[in-house]
């Protein structure tokens, strides 16, 4: 599989329009790393440029990896062991320049449409094409402006039914692995 | 929309097989009332026998519907609009007779297939039909088998493209309810 996937804790925006550093939710990890293994993905960065918070994750992962967890949830471990941690956007793409020997083309998603956005369908057709793709994911109120134009594809957004787009972050990464990759 | 979700904290079985009533996750309750928000699910019931605990997930929702949550955090107090505690199955099916006039059609899923299973693209078929349905879907290990028996549609299971398939429950719900009612 080409695909490599990142959980972006900053450049992201708070509810203000401020860009910030957002904090690690437990949660997230074991959710997206169970989704990521599942749906066959190469790797699950979290990415945070704070070492303490770089740290706890770890500390999470040893836990699970070769800690009491690794006996109690086997199937947590697996999912971790397909898990990282990353301080920039810089050391991601290295990692995945070592592993494939590929620079990887960005694809980002907002909960907004832009112009140039790409559709589910185009962008299933793009990911069987020999390249390895990094998707960005942002917490808070979404990835930075300057992150989304460097990107090679903006995703169209998930849409529901209604009006109301909300969804958790957790949800929505689940949704976009499924439509893209799901059989 | 003639669609009604429920998540099932009881009969439901445990690591070891044994049936169980579950305990309430705080984020399952805001990540599936946003999920159900986005797709226009008429209701999202929380279902647990104890008292204690439907005590908990109704002070959670009140804080957010008409405490300082309400403020702070208008899209997750639409959410909870539409998100109700019961404490058995017989208290949802009253209730959504009496909203909708019609008994529900009951849908369950599970992690496992079974030799009636119905798949995504049937049972997308039946959801326009001019019935009430609503889905249970069960925490721990997955609902009992009794429930799963008496059920009028037994979804097919989601999977992924590997043989891991321990999908979280909030992320296996917002899969779900994308295949059959997305754009």
């Amino acid at each position: 599989m080409n695909i490599f996937i990142a959980l972006v804790h900053y450049p992201v925006y708070n509810k203000k329009g401020e860009v910030v550093v957002t904090s690690i939710t437990t949660l997230d990890i074991h959710d997206i790393a169970r989704t990521a293994k599942t749906y066959g993905i190469s790797k699950f960065y979290i990415l945070t440029p704070l070492l303490t918070q770089r740290e706890l994750a770890q500390r999470i992962l040893r836990h699970w990896i070769e800690g009491y967890g690794a006996e109690y949830n086997p199937t947590r471990r697996d999912a971790f062991l397909i898990t990282s941690v990353a301080g920039g956007l810089g050391d991601i793409i290295e990692d995945i320049e070592r592993s494939t020997g590929k620079t990887p083309k960005i694809i980002v998603t907002d909960a907004r449409k832009f112009p140039d956005s790409i559709s589910f369908n185009e962008l299933k057709k793009e990911l069987i094409k020999p390249y390895v793709f990094l998707f960005l994911f942002g917490t808070g109120w979404g990835l930075e402006r300057g992150l989304i134009q460097r990107a090679d594809y903006r995703l169209e957004p998930v849409e529901g039914i209604t009006d109301y787009n909300h969804l958790p972050v957790r949800g929505a990464i689940a949704i976009i692995i499924d439509r893209l990759l799901g059989r």
